[in-house]
C-alpha cells in the first residue's frame, strides 16, 4: 500500500445515515464506518459525528492523524462546489446555506471538497464503477426520489444554478402535467420513484403493500398486476431517458439508486429502448458501486484534493 | 475599419438557399450574397456556388483576395467539428461523409470552418445577438424542423455523435410517442413545427390555408380557433423547454427560426412557463439577429480562426 502518500476519508451524508469510508492513496477502499443522522440534525452536529467517525477510522486501523490528506463529502441537497457551501437541503436535515467546506476543515484540519450526492454518485462510478474512462455519460439514482449526475466531455454538468441533472421534475406522457412546488416530489418521481411505484400497485392490491424492488421482482415471476406496474414505470423511464439521450447524445446511462438497481426495471427499459430502434439508442448499466457509488466518489474527489 | 487585419466570410449552407456574408476583423458586416441551391446539388458544385460568392463579394466592395483571411460554413445536417466532415444532411441535399471544410480550403485558399447550422445560430445569438455574454443558453430554432444549439459554460454542447440539441425528437404530453425514423420528422416537431401547426389548423379549417405565423397572428387577434392552436403549441413548447431547463439547469432560451421569431408563439410560451411558478423559470428572448443568426455565427467562428 501507498502508505507513504497518506489516506483519504470519503464521506456520505444521506438523508438519514452518515458513512464514512477510509481509502489510500491509490484509492483502495480500506475500512467503512457508519452511524445514523437524527433528524433535523444541525451542520455542527453532523460535522462532530463526521470528526468522531474519522477519529475511529483511523485508529482502528492504527494510522496516525497526520496521514490524512483531504477528505470529500457528499451532501444530499444543491452544492456550490466553489464556495463549498451547502444551498438547501430536503426537510429531513433542512439546512440552509451551510458552508460545510469550511466546517469540514476547520474541525478535521486537511483540505475538504463538498458535492452534491447524486454528482457524487456519478464521480464515483466514473472513476471506480460501471463508467470508467467513458466522457459522457448519465448517472441516474433512483430511490425515493430520482436524480441524474451527468457527465460531458469528462466533467460533471452543474448548471447555472448547481442543479442540473434534477431529472425527478421531468414531464413526459404518462406523468402528471401539473407544476411541482419546492417540497413536493417531482412529476417522474411522483410516479416511478419507490413511493410512485409503491403507489401504483397500492391501487390495485391495497391488501399486500410491498417496496418497489419487491413488485418487480414479483413482476419478473409472472405477476400480471406487478407486470403491468413494471411495464408502466419503464415505459416512462424509458421516455425520459430517451430524452436526456436527445438533449444531450449521450447513450450510457448507469442506473442507481434502490430502485434503479432493480434488475427487472433495468431489463424492461432496456427492452423498450431497443424495440424502439431510434437514431439515439441509449444504452443502460447498472451501477457496480451499488450503495458505495456516492462513498467512491466522494473518495475520488477527495483523491483530487490531494 | 480594420482593414489591416483582413476580412472574412461567413457562409449559411440551407437546404435551399446559399447565403454569404463579408464582414471585416471586427465582425462588422460588409455586404451580403445570397444564391438558390438546386435540390440534390453535390458538395463540389456547392463549393463552386460559394467560390463565385465570394468572388463577387470582393469585387463588390473592391477588396483583393489576399485580404480574405477566413471563412466558416453553416451546414443544415450532423457535422464533425473536429474532422470537418459533414456527415449527413436531409433529403434537400442528401450529402453523406463531406469533407466540407477541406473542399473550402481547397476553393478558397484559406483557412475554413464547418459547424451544424443551428449550433451556427447559437453561437451567432452568443458572439453578436441576445446571448451575449451568456454562458448557459439554448437557441431554440422553430422552423420547418426544430433544433437546438446549446451552450454550456460558454461553449456548443456537441455530444458523442455530433447530435446533441435535436430536440424536434423530444417526447412530451401532446406529441406523438411512437418512434420517428430517421428521415420522419420528430414527435414535437410533427407538432408545433411549422408543417405541424399548419396541420393543426388545417383539419380544423381544411377550407383557409395558413402559414404558422399567419395562424399565430389571427390568434393574437382573437380568432378562437386559431387560439387553441397557439396555446396548445406554446404548452408543448413550454413543456419541452422547461424539460431541457430541469436537465441543464439552464434559465435563458433564445428563439429563433420563422416560427420560432413569431412574437405571439413566444409570448403565449412564456405565460404559461411563468404562471406555473416552477422554481426552474425558464426566460425566453427573441432572437436578435433574426434570419441571421446562422450567417452571423459563421463570422464569429472565421474570425476564430484568424
Amino acid at each position: 500500500m501507498s502508505t507513504d502518500n497518506g489516506y483519504v476519508i470519503g464521506i456520505d451524508i444521506g438523508g438519514t445515515n452518515l458513512r464514512l469510508c477510509l481509502a489510500d492513496s491509490a484509492g483502495r477502499l480500506i475500512h467503512k464506518w457508519a452511524a445514523a443522522i437524527p433528524q433535523g440534525s444541525a451542520p455542527e452536529a453532523v460535522v462532530g459525528q463526521i470528526r468522531n467517525g474519522v477519529d475511529e477510522l483511523l485508529r482502528a486501523k492504527g494510522i496516525a492523524r497526520s496521514a490524512l490528506r483531504a477528505v470529500a463529502a457528499g451532501a444530499p441537497g444543491l452544492t456550490d462546489i466553489d464556495t463549498g457551501v451547502v444551498i438547501a437541503t430536503s426537510y429531513l436535515l433542512g439546512w440552509r446555506d451551510v458552508p460545510l467546506r469550511d466546517l469540514l476543515q476547520s474541525a478535521l484540519g486537511v483540505p475538504a471538497a463538498v458535492e452534491n450526492d447524486v454528482k457524487m454518485g456519478a464521480i464515483g462510478e466514473s472513476r471506480f464503477g460501471a463508467a470508467q474512462g467513458v466522457r459522457n455519460f448519465v448517472f441516474l439514482a433512483i430511490g425515493t426520489g430520482i436524480g441524474a449526475g451527468i457527465f460531458l466531455n469528462g466533467e460533471v454538468l452543474h448548471g447555472e444554478g448547481w442543479s442540473a441533472g434534477e431529472v425527478g421534475y421531468l414531464i413526459v406522457p404518462g406523468t402528471p402535467e401539473a407544476p411541482a412546488g419546492f417540497t413536493e416530489p417531482g412529476q417522474l418521481e411522483s410516479v416511478i420513484g419507490g413511493e410512485g411505484i409503491r403507489d401504483q400497485w397500492r391501487e390495485v392490491r391495497p391488501d399486500h403493500p410491498l417496496q418497489a424492488t419487491e413488485i418487480f421482482d414479483l413482476a419478473a415471476q409472472g405477476d400480471p398486476i406487478a407486470e403491468r406496474v413494471l411495464n408502466r414505470s419503464a415505459l416512462l423511464l424509458a421516455y425520459a431517458i430517451r430524452n436526456i439521450a436527445v438533449i444531450l447524445n449521450c447513450s450510457l446511462f448507469v442506473l442507481g439508486g434502490t430502485v434503479g438497481l432493480s434488475k427487472p426495471f433495468g431489463d424492461a427499459t432496456q427492452r423498450i429502448l431497443d424495440e424502439r430502434k431510434e437514431r439515439i439508442r441509449p444504452r443502460l448499466a447498472r451501477s457496480t458501486l451499488g450503495s458505495d457509488a456516492q462513498l467512491m466518489g466522494a473518495v475520488a474527489l477527495a483523491l483530487q484534493r490531494l
